[in-house]
């Protein structure tokens, strides 16, 4: 275990866009730098949930150009060349395998473990144990390990793992051999994965010894992988201008479709915490803490005959709901969102609204 | 004519309390100094309508202390003396027997048409020719002559008058008898009365001859019109503390319930042009553009997928919908409301939940 430690290192994958977060969430801060769920922004939250896992020096970010000064800003203890900037998104295959290729450079008995940095788990302790024992089974099995997470309810917004023959435990997880991956599912689908007791939601976590993900690279994405050794053999001072080349020229492509829905040695850990991804502001009424008519807020709110709602107040003044149902209300300085709990994964549609509008561009920015 | 119109008083009553445009509407500043619709605040909007009518020396308005500032400032060519305190709100019979008793003291000819401050009027050129016409009765027949307007639909937020037999013309105007007077219906009766062809709205304008006026008041609330004769037949400075004396004593009473639904010489006018007393937001998208799908606002507003809404944006800033149908949204500096449309009338019910609250109650104010 004391040469697991030594050889783990976790990488924040932060580069969304979090567009169903407006009006809170603008262009240049994307939902990981928001204060959704807990005292800190989220990619600060997910930076303390791993630092009892690895020191600052093998925790790294890879980020967008337009994200690194704020990620500096979010995270001031870890070094600045752990924050690996792409030069434009790729979806996760392009960088998971940057970033195993930087850090089998520098450790080729590297175990990583990749986390998204806008994610809600409530339990650290149990998140901590998982990702220990997922890199142990990693380490000793050469597997690729995925986790996923027990679910709560049929949920579409996510995909899923089905679960095949459980496999020997390491520590007190649970892990199994993955019969398939399945794409967010119609409502039908959902529940019938549930009802199976095998489906998982896939959480988009992953643990694997960086040799073990550059193998899989070299053997499902050959292009990609060859692209990367290039990148990696080349003098420091060149590879910007290289990974801006490879960037340039590689297609969007999930880890899940590239590597993981192929490899041999793929496992998905049972992931006991309470997870959540927070895709939109209807999501956050899991995580806040409710009145009696099941209204969640934050801010000054007055609720009369209202159930149901979810009020993010997020400057000074009063938001006053009356006869109200199921509605989402976010009131910032500058801007206002008013939406049905239903249709909070449509706020994207407004902020292309207003990103066309040139009166109204600026509310976006 | 030339007569009639040296007689003509007009008295604009200001005294709402207009808990329901809360957040725009506060303590002491009600429902008429907002500006709803057209370009100035309802008294203003109230005051300019009857600019062809009377002059600034014949123009009055019956307001609180509270408000007597804000008429001022909304109101600044009539004269200081034309403000009239009342002491409290007693309801319109106290009122307008004040009034009538301090316009007979000047010129006991006087005609006295007696208009809210806070009611929507579209057509002025028919409005004023409608009460050119009243004024012309009430001086002919020394009749009590008061507005009702043909209803567009059947409205349970207002009174009714059932027109008996039509009676002679003055001018354009039509004019019938009162059959009887009919307080805010429920929906079916509602329906019913409008299917008579024969129910007015009661739009709380009285036009008479104050000589009739306070015969009346002799004749059915003798108690109150003798304390007006003792007010008046006082000095005038002791007049403010007589007058604080009779409103301490009286009971708030309806001049439709005190006098009209018992003098024989009542006459209603039908008047013909659009009249809406605006009662609550809701009302408000009878009077704002709307665009393509039925959204009524003013101020910046995105609406996707919305239909039916009332936004009112008043200060800098957007407000954004989505997926949103027949939602009130009212932004103001330091508060906002969002309520059903249907849910309108409540927002009492809200500034009465804000006024209990210590920590929210400067919301009200």
């Amino acid at each position: 275990m004391n040469a697991l430690s030594r050889n783990l290192y976790v990488c924040i994958m932060a580069g969304g866009k979090g567009e169903r977060f407006w009006p809170l969430s603008r262009d240049g801060r994307p939902k990981q730098f928001l204060r959704i769920v807990g005292p800190h922004s989220m990619i600060t939250e997910t930076a303390l949930r791993n630092r009892a896992l690895v020191p600052p020096s093998r925790l790294l970010v890879v980020t967008t150009r337009a994200q690194a000064r704020s990620v500096a800003h979010a995270l001031p203890t870890i070094p600045r060349r752990n924050i690996i900037v792409e030069p434009c998104g790729r979806n996760t295959a392009p960088c998971i395998g940057l970033v195993s290729a930087m850090v089998a450079r520098d450790n080729q008995d590297a175990v990583l473990a990749v986390v998204p940095a806008d994610h809600v788990i409530d339990d650290t302790a149990l998140y901590v144990q998982t990702i220990r024992d997922a890199a142990a089974m990693a380490l000793r099995e050469q597997a690729l390990v995925t986790i996923g997470i027990e679910p709560q309810f049929p949920e579409t917004g996510y995909g899923y793992i089905v679960a095949g023959r459980r496999i020997a435990r390491r520590g007190p997880t649970k892990f199994s051999r993955v019969e398939r991956f399945v794409e967010k599912p119609a409502r039908a689908r959902a529940e019938e994965l549930i009802a199976t007791g095998r489906a998982l939601w896939n959480a988009g976590m992953f643990v694997f010894r960086v040799s073990d993900m550059l193998y899989s690279f070299w053997r499902y994405v050959p292009a990609l992988h060859a692209a990367l050794t290039r990148v990696l053999a080349a003098p420091k001072s060149l590879v910007p201008r290289m990974v801006a080349d490879l960037y340039a020229h590689v297609h969007g492509i999930s880890i899940d479709y590239a590597v993981m829905e192929k490899a041999k040695n793929v496992v998905v850990a049972h992931g006991p915490f309470r997870w959540d991804d927070v895709g939109s502001w209807s999501a956050v009424a899991g995580h806040w803490n409710r009145d009696g008519a099941g209204n969640v807020s934050r801010g000054e709110v007055a609720a009369v005959e209202s159930s149901g709602c979810v009020v993010a107040n997020e400057c000074p003044g009063v938001v006053g709901l009356v006869g109200l149902e199921d509605v989402v209300v976010v009131r910032t300085r500058d801007a206002l969102l008013v939406c049905p709990k239903s249709k909070a994964q449509d706020v994207k549609k407004l902020v292309q609204h207003l990103r066309n509008s040139r009166a109204l561009r600026s509310y976006t920015q």
